[in-house]
């Protein structure tokens, strides 16, 4: 019934999409020494800032000095993020690890309320992307599924129409001979249940056998680590995830709603079913610690908080 | 590769293990504002109070004010806890409904640190209480394994061990001629994955088949939802929890860790795969709110705080 992975991939999101979360107030130097303390623990890779307009994004202001200023440790991976050529050519500049990303909604109302878009110009605004990341040299790089399970306009998003957007950005990487490294699952809004994990992960495996599949989960509603569980359970071994549950969740239309799962929770469970993930997490509890004190409120998670137990 | 139950009976706990981690300045106003509010929103059975030594536990001293100001509601059970003999026949005076309860630790040195007594002496006093609820009229009542899962001392406990424990414990109910109405698998202290949770559920099916299994669960490491959908796909049909999240663990060793799985959480994993549980959600997640505003501090529930979404 089970088709556990041997290790898991664990991609750090405080720091980005963490810190996007928060009021703009935060020093730099308290967002790199974030950074300094997370490579520390393990964890393979650290999202560690976006390349978007800080006249939207106020948070992300500083991306260059924190590109600069970090101090970088052997073996981790200190990616970025863009939405558009003029960020990721910032990107390109900062030093920073380039994914070539290729992304898109799945939620056609989501797509068009935040982004003033639709479907066809997403796919077109993703292949100049795409031509520009080769251009640039990158090869193969993840695509990213946003509101692949539903969202707070549509709801529920059916399993055929997320695989129709899937295909689109699948085809916009095949199309340009760099087939995507793996193919994020994410629940932008935390509106996913385990069964539409399996569902939807099922869907893309089946589709795409030789792409890997790869999971962004929100605990807006209480179910992330069981929808977790649910892509463990068939095999998924990449994970987005987040330091003490660092982050909210700006579209679900409150402020104060969780972000994405806690990093040191999914590491626990993972530990738990003999799954490797390279992550100390005593260490990384005391990171999030740490992030719960530069942000100055409570964080979501609930291990840090009440740590690890005797013999566990 | 599933028995998902057709309708969850779930317990609400925030009352009384809820209460019973606040400070003692609750006032009783409050506490039965919340149990009636609870019974608004169609949860089945509430926990109110425990007759325990106010000495010990002061947050329960007005047990008798609370179980006495209840305005009830017809088709819900207001149920009440006790540990011994004396707070039984406090109980028996209260009016609230009197589940015949049968309980032990699995950790012997849980046992021992906890409440000074070895497993020999728990048994006894199981049997003694046993006859006094047969003297009393009552019947069948549920088990409840505490620490079946792990502790804070021992770690781990291995299956063999609680079902070492389970089987003293049935066997109390069995020789008074009530065997028990279902065998509550309780995660004390938040330490179960659901790998555990499978093997000791289906090790108790197994051996007892006509006996119901119950979780109660604590999500002090951030895992008690994915346990809890370990448990419904194991066709677990009665679970323990409390709205909000309220509530803490004594016994996990430090005063800020959560408390058990959110009501209204569960309630939503439940709804999300079919089941039925008879709770209108979203007039729980007000109560959660009241809870948050009763105890005035930020409760670990993220579902209230996030709100649903559309069409879900």
């Amino acid at each position: 019934m089970s088709e556990l992975p041997k290790r898991v991939y664990i991609v750090e999101e405080g720091a980005r999409e963490g810190f996007q979360s928060e009021p703009a107030d935060i020093p730099t130097s308290e967002k790199i020494r974030l950074i300094e303390a997370l490579a520390e623990t393990g964890v393979p890779e650290i999202d560690c800032a976006s390349f978007v307009n800080p006249k939207v994004v106020p948070q992300m202001a500083d991306v260059a000095q924190i590109a600069e200023g970090i101090r970088k440790r052997e073996g981790v991976t200190y990616g970025c993020m863009w939405l558009n050529a003029k960020g990721f050519l910032q990107a390109v500049d900062s030093g920073l690890s380039l994914p070539a990303l290729t992304s898109g909604s799945a939620s056609d109302t989501f797509l068009a309320r935040n982004n003033n878009s639709t479907p066809e110009k997403q796919i077109e605004g993703q292949r100049k992307l795409r031509a520009l990341y080769t251009e640039h040299g990158l090869g193969s790089g993840p695509v990213y599924l946003f509101t692949a399970f539903g969202c707070n306009y549509e709801g529920d998003i059916p399993v055929a129409k997320a695989m129709q957007r899937a295909e689109d950005l699948v085809g916009v990487c095949e199309e340009a001979g760099t087939p995507p490294s793996c193919i994020y699952l994410c629940d932008t809004i935390g509106a996913a249940d385990p069964m539409q994990v399996r569902a939807l992960v099922e869907a893309v495996r089946t589709r795409w056998p030789d792409y890997p599949v790869a999971l962004h989960l929100h605990d807006t509603r209480g179910l992330g680590i069981a929808n977790a569980m649910a892509g463990l359970e068939l095999g998924v071994s990449r994970f987005d995830a987040s330091v003490g549950g660092l982050g909210g969740c700006p579209f679900a239309g409150n402020r104060s709603a969780a972000g994405n799962i806690a990093t040191e929770e999914l590491a626990l469970l993972c530990e738990r079913l003999g799954i490797e993930t390279g992550i100390d997490i005593p260490a990384l509890l005391d990171v999030a610690q740490m992030a719960e004190e530069i942000v100055n409120h409570k964080l979501p998670g609930k291990l840090f908080r009440a740590g690890m137990f005797a013999r566990n």
